[in-house]
């Protein structure tokens, strides 16, 4: 019998949460092109999208944002749990550790209940950036900083993380990189939710294994790796071709180039550079010159084969921008995508069927205890 | 395109770790009949033959033991942090969390190095049953008990749980009980469990992310319904009769009945209930023979559509036995498991692919924003 190797091509659901065309460079997230989302809304109104499947009026766009700030009154108890953390553990455990306390007293969890449903999202979308900006403050050593009800989410986040509020730019600018992570069909963090939330497990455990699941180098970590790469190579057009030139010779992957599905320009890519040379307009980016350099040499190299600048390759450069440090980028990842996996998780138990695929089994038979003791 | 609900019938994995035959109620690990397991076994060293493939020898063993003890002094941490934790906190969600805390300042948990995983391994086997009994203690507002390195795994484990050290009897049981529940080929939680070892997440993402699996009710919850149903019931032969008879005709499922795959007796249910009446002989075990009568009658009615006693049928009752709180035997179960998740995640990522199914869309394209935000 064969073994459907990772899935590859095996349809799991039917959906309308996004859509990829990868041979064109098309997102969609519920129809929309990425392009008009990223450009009119905003991730609160997104998300709201993704996960209830319709653009909210005014008045649920102002419930929804309320329902998430009356739960950062939690922020007490979550400065508590993280400052009994061990000092150096990774932010992405820190993360995935904090998302299943955040159910605290809430002791009917059922899943099926649609208020349930509601109370557990906006929940988790308050309080994973609280988790996020008290661990990076507590890393730094630095003193914590409140959120502040006054601010929108995105802004609220920058405050808490960088100790004072930031321009409007700024915000914006991540407000919209947040957007284009927030979803991307079923990918593995994404599947590893719906496997979890196929067991009727509640949605703070889907959204913690979820997590677990981008902490995969494979998966979450590909944006730290280029911004690496590229603070530790000098502005030097000539070095830099040398590098790539190298990294070819050897069969090596030049990080953020490639993509399991776009055979053309990652539309985010796209938009994710064009968010960045904006932002340069207003302030100094001194990474991104590099980075355009380098671009324009690794495509010299990679283009013909259809191999073209993914999301992750300016998603660094923006991050560290912000003044997020690079072992916290992949937390920014899990943020953005919290309501694309919880979309999924509510489409996905609308008309649940546990998970349980099944294995050739290509071991022994009636092998007995004693007779190998005994050897 | 056809959506493969569940995934059911599809083979994702080529594996050498247990094998059943649910026609003929055979359960093999590595090859080797369960029953001889129990008999012969004991956790450990079947922990060592799940992940390992083979019976350790005397130093093998010996190593493994030590090296887990090692780890127990960890014990404070995790104290201090579940002290943390809030009070309500169900004991599954303690779990989900505190285990990828266990990376502590593992700062190289890279996957693919083979001393890694031993580590994770030892440490997440030493640190699960301490963070189960501190929690159990801390939840009765009983003074935590410290664990004893003189004491074997099971026996430690009921020693913290309890405060006071357990008869042999007792522990033994247990132990088996662990054999019985360690592995059973791909079921949602293992499935969880390889999905995000195939990021190259390291172990303690993968354990974190298939606890929150086997929280949900159709996965790990059915011998706590199986404990308060038996609970709730007089020891009297006609209530009982009408209250399955009432089920059956509601078309309700009666728990602990019925299995996905063994369409005959379950053979983990028949040893779980041996291991009872065995226990019986020596103490009094009260609610066993409201079981026993229950099993009776509910199998008059059931067995003509092979449907059969379950391992979950029991299990509530032994543990009840051992003084474990019914919110807390999911987590036992998820103790036991362990060795199962772990043994397919060092599998997986020997020949890895990363798990990235596909979906059937079917929402709408190319719908515009101002469209509809200005309905
Ligand atoms: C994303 C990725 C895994 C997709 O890979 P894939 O679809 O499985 O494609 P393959 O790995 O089979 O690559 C196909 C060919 O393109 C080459 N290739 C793909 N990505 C490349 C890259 N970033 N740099 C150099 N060569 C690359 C491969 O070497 C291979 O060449 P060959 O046919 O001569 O052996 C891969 O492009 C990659 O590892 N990129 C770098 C990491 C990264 O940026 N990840 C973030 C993705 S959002
Ligand atoms: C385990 C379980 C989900 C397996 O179910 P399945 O293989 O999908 O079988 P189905 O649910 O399709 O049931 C097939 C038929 O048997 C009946 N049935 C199955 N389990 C039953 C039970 N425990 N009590 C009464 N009837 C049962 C179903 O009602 C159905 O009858 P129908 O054909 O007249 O409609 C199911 O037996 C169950 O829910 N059992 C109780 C919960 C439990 O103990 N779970 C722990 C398993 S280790």
């Amino acid at each position: 019998m064969q073994v459907y190797e990772g899935l590859a091509g095996i349809p799991v659901v039917k959906s309308s949460i996004s859509y990829v065309d990868g041979e064109n460079g098309i997102l969609e997230y519920r129809g929309i092109p990425i392009q008009e989302l990223v450009e009119n809304s905003n991730f609160l109104e997104l998300s709201y999208l993704l996960i209830f499947g319709k653009i909210p009026d005014e008045n649920e766009l102002l419930k929804f944002e309320l329902d998430i700030k009356e739960n950062l009154k939690y922020f007490e108890r979550i400065l508590d749990i993280v400052k009994s953390l061990p000092e150096n553990l990774h932010p992405m455990k820190i993360l995935q550790s904090l998302v299943p306390v955040f159910a605290f007293d809430d002791i009917d969890t059922d899943i099926m209940k649609e208020e349930n449903k509601y109370r557990q999202t906006v929940r988790i979308m308050a309080l994973v950036p609280v988790v996020i900006a008290f661990s990076k403050r507590l890393k730094e050593g630095k003193e914590i900083v409140f959120p502040d009800k006054n601010f929108y989410y995105t802004e609220n986040f920058l405050y808490m993380l960088n100790g004072k509020s930031v321009e409007k730019i700024y915000w914006q600018t991540l407000d919209k990189t947040l957007i284009l992570h927030a979803e991307h069909t079923i990918n593995a963090s994404t599947f590893t939710a719906m496997v979890v939330v196929s067991t009727l497990a509640d949605l703070y455990a889907c959204v913690s294994s979820a997590i677990g699941s981008l902490s995969g180098r494979l998966h979450g970590g590909a944006n730290e790796e280029v911004y690496k790469m590229l603070s530790s190579l000098p502005n030097d057009e000539k070095i830099i071709r040398e590098y790539i030139e190298n990294k070819l010779k050897n069969k090596d992957k030049i990080m953020g180039f490639g993509h399991r599905i776009y055979k053309t320009y990652d539309p985010r890519a796209k938009i994710m550079k064009y968010l960045l040379e904006n932002l340069q307009k207003e302030k100094p980016t001194p990474l991104l010159k590099k980075a355009e350099i380098f671009e324009k040499i690794a495509l010299e190299y990679l283009e013909e084969k259809k191999i073209y600048t993914n999301i992750d390759f300016y998603s660094g450069v923006l991050y560290s921008q912000m003044g997020i440090p690079s072992d916290f980028f992949t937390t920014i990842f899990a943020m953005a995508r919290v309501p694309g996996w919880i979309a999924h998780c509510i489409e996905y138990v609308r008309n649940n069927k546990l998970f349980r695929p099944t294995q050739v089994y290509d071991g022994g038979h009636n092998i007995h205890y004693k007779d190998i003791k005994s050897l």
